[in-house]
């Protein structure tokens, strides 16, 4: 049985391995004030230029979110996403929990539209409605697709005209910037929003997301909300190594281009094969229409999510690569289809 | 000027203001203790003739949406409303404020459908979503609308199949229950649901909402919860004497009745000077679509809240009757349409 | 029966009562943005000689504490209060349900020490402890004792070094600025602290609290706060009519002085009596120590509140007179002892 | 420069990193529901008996304290700890961020007493004062202390007489199961609380701790509240895969016997030179009391933490073993005492 059923299936890419074995025996200080995350910090600000933003090192992606979100709203202040965005739909009220509302809003093809952004706002006028204050983006976005540089500097552009930060959110952002038809780098998104992260756990680390705050007001006393919400990991170190694996030797970016080269070469084989997609998507989430049939076989052999129902005989699924996902699995699939 | 901007604007009905005349120099015992509270509870269940429900008196609206959601969910449980909700709408976050999240379902004329609730139930299946736990409805709605027995009893069908815990917001169930076309008993309101409250606010009192619970579990430790949120009034006796004055003598519908009998007249004039409404409603909340002109010229001389455009020329407005609508401010306002 | 159990127990002084039944008829504009409020504010803004402070109109004290914190802090900030605080021992919890520890410090006479301060700061160095952010204290206190000029002025000399806000409840302020020995004014008061509140409820209203923010960062959309947490209130006019009451012709120190003069009546009956005291106060809360046999006789005729166990024929009670206490209550009372 | 500031410096035991390097390129299931985390847990509960009870496998302490604690209480409900508490002292208000007051009662060598937790019980009876629910015990203590059988025996007693569930946060209960002096079994352990948790992140694992709840009641949804906390480890295998390194062969109480046996050495050598200690300790914190001088020369090559000032000429520190200490180590801080 192989497995394209996501892109955390799997330990650690080789480099950071290596690191850690490396490193396990030296004793670091705690809590993310040791060399290597210095380090790690400083070839993640090479990247996008900009020596005086925050980085940090936190361990998942809903935990950052609830963190980042929470840390930058006052009580009664809420964030704008796309209904599909993982804030709404899959963190179990993170963000509710922390007492805030997510004010969803229609996207098109998981992207914000900077026209719903505004009437959102407009839509929120006075105390007895909660106040829109930042905008949370994903990129890719759930469904695999992403924003151009155009794009995500409409709604930039579109924030700051109306006061609101700008989070995005980089679970998978190392496919979105490696993926065919990206022309945003790391610089500019750093640019046009007030924070970011760069998720590791689905690009071949252990685990680890590096939040990237480029607006120091959102900086304001990160660690205690890390350290309160139980995300400043003892042993900082391991975080921060994880990134050090990653940028030294571009290491990030050959390993998102690596599953989306896999997920090119399914994506090929399935319109080979006459089998339609719900979205175009040019990163390393695939989600195709099956007969219901052929569904069943295909499970036989491959584990998938089944995304959702199409028709009465026909159902999406979703395929997954990733940096670990080898040819010979790639073939496998595609000989099944 | 003459308002028909809400329900709220004057104070109480005399048989309130003769009450606190007499009680004014007594000694109470403080928050809710008191002997008033004691009868005034009583006169309230005598009503849904089930003498071991729980009865609090609370000041205000979404201070009791508040408690009774938070006091019903586990930290990761959300509760299920119409996209026009107040819970969902006017409440500045007060639910996502204790931590849960609010599933937002499109209603049909402001009512929730059965079939939308199992839709939501079956979109949040497991750990990654919030879980469902119960189902917030209004009555009158939002945009003054009434549940027939009929549609009661079959929400209140599916909640009990899914294991939903069912709350009528009643700010306005006064009106609701006797609207034209209302074929609900309060009665028969308890029996269907698991918590709901009566209105007083809206409906002839200084302020306060009745809370009634006839499911045990939902009034554990429900005082304090009260407390804890700054809701158990320290004169808690002046509550219990808002509802003493609503319920003895039947007051409560009578005023309520008035209400919509002034709401009547001005449907009435409304249809007569050909002015179409956004929706039919029979209680004391009336939506009209004016040609803007029309609308300026009135809000020289009446105050209303302005709801939505409908086009370029036309507006629809709100118009609020309520007890202590007067038949000389209605006889004003239809002179002015 | 008559009763010193506590100082909200009756209804409204004269003066409230009449302007309600003036104003019962017309109509009001919601939610605290009517004239009466207005004025009301005015006659609070006069006494402190601070115009562009800004004041809101609560219902209760508990609500009160929750929401001047709650929109103070940023998630990890704590407040220190002294161990006899309401907000530590009485509010079941609502400072902490609003996400903030409360530092509790020991006090002496039921008053915060500059001192004690200046350590909780200390204590609290980095990210792994709470952040101190503002120092709470009730004036008059707990135990009925109250803060001089001078140690007023200490305490904010050391919050301001320390870059901490000072927030006073003035749930009993009344009887705290017209207590024999007390050299504080309302306008000095405001002066020292960031924000404080007149308490209405237990000096002559119906209900109410009247924040005053001095400090223009703790007002940034205060009113967002009161909506979120259940306390605009709707028909918010009659929370300005409290106070405009209370503050026209000096009601509000007269009637606090009235129930301190019968606290001293009692005071005196009591020394005359050989009774001792817990300590001493010159407020409208009294601690006698007595003979648990007198107090058991006591109690047939008068309710109290018992506040602790001296020794084994001993206990504590407490005595509390308001603006309603009658000088043949006390006379009653006097002939008890 | 050596370090015995605390037990989290280095990385993981050699079964662990064995462990890895094995299962790196497998394909595991998400989210903890692998074969490895399944293996772990019945490792765990043979060692306690009692195959019923639920094992989670969370990525640190401060998170497993809040998600444990906010899954057990009501609302308006607080836990019991030591003043020395970590939930009291060190973890920037998690609790109270939950919405949780922690009672912090005097403790007795960093142990709870009985009679403290009914006396707590005692002084909370009403719901104006927030409801004791839960007792939080830490063992070993944070100040390095152990509790015997009977000890342990005797506050659960309390407890269940009570009706308080009792939590025992376990970050270094390896240390204090294999200390001289100890006498408790992790069998007898987990009969006595409702729930506990082992800690791996200060005893040989990369990090992790794994919870175990036997009071069914407890585990209910706690995945729910994991994934809502950001702590449902998406690579979960990862964490299984601590404990099973520890579980196997008996690691996890080797590497705490070996800390345990660094720190009995460096204890011989400081009674040897005559320097007190703030507590007597059997685990692997050790409290030096040294003079001002010494303390300055020593910490030229050797790390840790200050604890407190003793008096004018000495100061408290702190030296914390770990499985990672190496002879060494210990030869060269006893050559520098």
């Amino acid at each position: 049985m192989i497995s394209f059923k996501n892109d955390y299936s799997e330990g650690a890419c080789e480099a950071i391995l290596e690191l850690m074995q490396a490193e396990n025996r030296e004793q670091h200080p705690g809590y993310g004030t040791d060399a290597i995350c210095e380090e790690a910090r400083r070839l993640i600000l090479e990247q996008i230029d900009c020596p005086q933003a925050a980085v940090h090192f936190l361990v998942g992606g809903t935990q950052t979110n609830r963190i980042v979100i929470a840390n930058t709203l006052r009580p009664y202040e809420a964030v704008i996403a796309v209904e599909t965005g993982h804030i709404n739909t899959h963190e179990t009220g993170a963000i509710e929990s922390s007492g805030h509302k997510v004010i969803a809003v229609a996207g098109k093809d998981g992207k914000i539209l900077p026209e719903a952004i505004e009437q959102a706002v407009a839509a929120h006028p006075d105390e007895h409605m909660v106040k829109p204050a930042m905008v949370y983006i994903s990129n890719a976005t759930e469904i695999g697709t992403i924003y151009t540089e155009q794009e995500l500097a409409a709604v930039s552009a579109v924030c700051r005209k109306l006061g609101l930060k700008l989070f995005v959110d980089g679970a998978r952002l190392g496919s979105a910037l490696t993926a065919q038809g990206n022309d945003l780098t790391l610089k500019k998104l750093a640019e046009l929003c007030d924070v970011f992260y760069i998720g590791g756990t689905k690009n071949g680390a252990l685990f680890g997301e590096a939040v990237v705050i480029t607006n120091p007001e959102l900086d304001c006393n990160f660690r205690y909300m890390m350290k309160q919400s139980g995300a400043l990991l003892a042993k900082g170190w391991l975080l921060g190594l994880q990134f050090l694996g990653l940028f030294r030797s571009e290491t990030f970016f050959k390993l998102a281009g690596h599953a989306n080269a896999m997920a090119d070469q399914i994506r090929a084989g399935l319109k080979k094969a006459g089998i339609p997609l719900l979205t175009e998507t040019p990163t390393n989430q695939i989600f195709p229409i099956l007969e219901n049939k052929k569904m069943e076989v295909l499970s036989r052999e491959v584990a998938f999510e089944t995304w959702e129902k199409a028709d009465d005989t026909h159902t999406v699924i979703r395929l997954v690569t990733s940096w670990a996902t080898t040819q010979e699995q790639v073939d496998k699939l595609l000989s099944l289809l």
